[in-house]
């Protein structure tokens, strides 16, 4: 299979939440053109996104709902569960440990971890506060595949050591700064400021 | 001046965030080794990064430290300070609302918006909680330039052409879902689940 850029994997999750959602209403078939209306995005652009992954359509008819949301869900690895352990309790790790996006996904929270002694042995809707000490072993003895990290970022580049050496496949880093992992390890960095920095950047550009 | 890859810009904030950090403990000079190695970048990187925007450094010395990143700041929009609100007080907005990155940046949030009745007239870390019916009133009477979007996905659209008509410059959208604006306004969206997905796609691809 050719390689599928990275706005297209971006953009099929859209689809598939908003095929999902068609699922759940009882909607059996969907064209490109309401995909595109429902996520507001262009048809052929629907079309061509769908289109690496073979034809899925039928001309006229349109796609059926549920097969095309289970080929995407595939696509997108999601067919199965997966384990989700959440570093640092602060703002923002309790935002994503409640953050019903992913739950809706299939993402389970099992545990965030804190280095704060008043903040262990709490829970976050329902997700204990395990100490930071206990990382390794729960993250190997859960199986769990993919770390989110919310701390300040001088500590993000050692937990993210620790969760490599402890078995993690995935990282999502929320902290603020460039971080190293082993080329088995995938790594997807949100750092929020530079989102907003770089909309300052394009609101003065015209200023050079 | 030749356009710069986003990429880039995103780079330089994290830059200037680094070097601002070496400012404050009063060193003078930085060698683009010592910020690449400060970000975990490479010095070439650094360079060529550096290079869109002419010469700071001197061969042999580096960068003046209070230059480099006076002239970054600059170029990223941010010598001056941003009047920002957030819309939407639930657990991402709230979070949002005492993320120190944005306040460390010059970001001001001036204040939070939403529809819940039990929710208005309270504060997030001082920052109030108004009704969202006071939205347009407060963005002109304000001059704010900036909405963060952390509603969900059914508002979004609704919350963002309010914003828009209200005169905002940009919008940093959170809600998971494609958002129309007019071309003189800037958008970034972050689907906190698109990049986890993308994560689980790059897990699984190998298996195509």
């Amino acid at each position: 299979m050719q390689k599928i850029p990275e706005a297209t994997i971006g953009r099929l999750s859209v689809y598939s939440r908003y095929v999902g959602s068609l699922e759940k209403k009882g909607i059996l078939t969907v064209s490109s053109a309401e995909i595109a209306e429902g996520v507001n995005g262009s048809p052929a652009q629907v079309r061509k996104d769908l289109a690496y992954f073979g034809e899925f359509g039928t001309r006229g008819v349109g796609y059926n709902v549920e097969s095309l949301n289970q080929q995407i869900i595939k696509i997108l690895g999601l067919s199965i569960r997966w384990n989700v352990v959440i570093i640092g309790a602060g703002n923002l790790g309790s935002a994503l440990t409640q953050y019903k996006g992913f739950q809706n996904r299939g993402f389970n929270t099992l545990a965030v971890f804190d280095n704060d002694v008043n903040k262990v042995g709490l829970k976050i809707s329902g997700v204990p506060i395990y100490p930071i000490d206990r990382l390794e072993e729960f993250v190997k003895k859960e199986n769990i595949q993919i770390g989110i990290v919310a701390v300040p970022f001088q500590y993000a580049q050692e937990v993210v050591d620790r969760l490599v050496k402890a078995g993690i496949k995935a990282v999502l880093n929320f902290a603020p700064c460039v971080i190293s992992v082993p080329s088995q390890v995938e790594i997807r960095n949100v750092d929020l400021t530079v989102n907003l920095e770089i909309l300052t950047f394009n609101m003065g550009a015209n200023k050079f």
